[in-house]
């Protein structure tokens, strides 16, 4: 029997449903403390930001957001902070080296986020929560102290932290090509805005004790979906939006 | 004046191409050393794939490929490598805390190979090599000495890095959904299969000297779709696949 794409959705939703008895993936389960050697003090956001945006021209995405938070932290805490090389994760810039999967911006923030915590929850409600900024804030919205590249107009709204659908919309947006000093003044903005926001959300845990009440349900509740993604299934496969043919052409039952 | 969608992809090319020269991404262009504690030592691979493998249905894909890495290093190497908080990247899996985007595995794998490198470039090249060999072969074809979960038939072709779509494509294949114990050992075995490949190419490198040979083309040489992609656009953007409305709602020019 051949199942349609929309009949393989719903099925799936009702066998994950089935599976979890509607609270397996509920709460804190499966989550654990860990050991880390770095800490972490309130640092400057604003201070955090320029860092960000005037390292990204060489840097790129990843290893420039990291630079944004490691330099401060080198001055504010020390330690193992010193040795930190934040270049050795540049391979993760344009979503994976140009891959256009994940945004670098936020695997740059989620390294800081996991190691300055010592509890799996509390660094993926953070990360979830700082995705969820990066797919639904008009960015980049940042304003450098000194503008290092281009003039740019326009913000747009992601939908998603998968780097290919983020730049391609503002790029949309401002009307220019991928090698352009606009698109990398907007990368170099986009960078100082997450960086930014890291800044914020460990503040904010560090001034409450390093408690942190997590501001958007997490995703990998998979009750709605029965899948690793955002809410939208109907986005890509809805009628008007087919999928690629050959996704469900292996579809069998 | 508005644009296509297909007209704006092809004036991206063709800006890509004016404003390159043909040559500004080519080669090693902007790549440079950096300098980093973490020292490699040849690894048994059927050893790392183990450690992966048997670790997934704790620690999840990211931290997995990490635990099954830096295990060996723990013994081989030691150093820094004896502090390193492999669950502190716990938040990478499933595509970012389940959004579904990079795989983790990858970026367990990158940081691994970031940190043992000293030079930008050739961690790029690694990390491009395996995530062109996570999308092009079928997977998971690691078959480990006890299975701790459930027996699976099926291996399938992610054709991409992302989360989402690599594990929806197997899920169609063995017609199972996302919260069953086959999917768990699904991502248990590609979490192996990523790091024992990891562990190949690193001991490849180390072997020759600490020099790499890459075995494909970097793609963030964007002379021919102009964005952080896969050069395969027609498979979202060509007539039958329409992309979501929203994308281009804000195209101008």
């Amino acid at each position: 029997m051949k199942l349609s794409r929309r009949d393989f959705l719903v099925a799936s939703g009702l066998m994950a449903g089935l599976v979890t008895g509607g609270k397996l993936l509920e709460g804190r389960a499966w989550a654990y403390p860990y050991s880390s050697e770095f800490e972490y003090a309130e640092l400057d956001p604003e201070e955090v930001a320029w860092e960000a945006y005037r390292n990204y021209f060489q840097k790129w995405c990843c290893s420039t957001v990291l630079e944004g938070l490691v330099s401060q932290l080198k001055k504010r805490v020390g330690g193992p902070w010193r040795d930190f090389p934040v270049d050795a994760y540049r391979w993760a810039h344009g979503g994976l080296a140009g891959w256009g999967a994940l945004c670098g911006t936020l695997t740059g923030a989620g390294i800081v986020i996991g190691l300055v915590n010592r509890d799996t929850d509390t660094a993926e409600a953070m990360v979830n929560d700082l995705a969820f900024f990066y797919s639904y804030t008009p960015l980049p919205k940042y304003e450098p102290r000194k503008i290092l590249k281009a003039e740019i107009q326009n913000m747009s709204v992601a939908g998603t932290p998968v780097c290919h659908i983020s730049v391609g919309r503002w790029m949309a947006a401002e009307g220019v090509a991928f090698l352009t000093e606009e698109r990398a003044e907007r990368c170099a903005r986009l960078s100082a805005d997450v960086a930014r926001r890291t800044a914020e959300i460990l503040n904010e845990w560090y001034r409450n004790g390093k408690k942190y009440t997590p501001k958007n349900r997490v995703l990998y509740n998979l009750l709605h979906n029965g899948i690793t993604s955002q809410n939208n299934c109907m986005d890509c496969h809805g009628q008007n939006v087919p999928h690629p043919e050959e996704t469900y052409a292996t579809l069998k039952k």
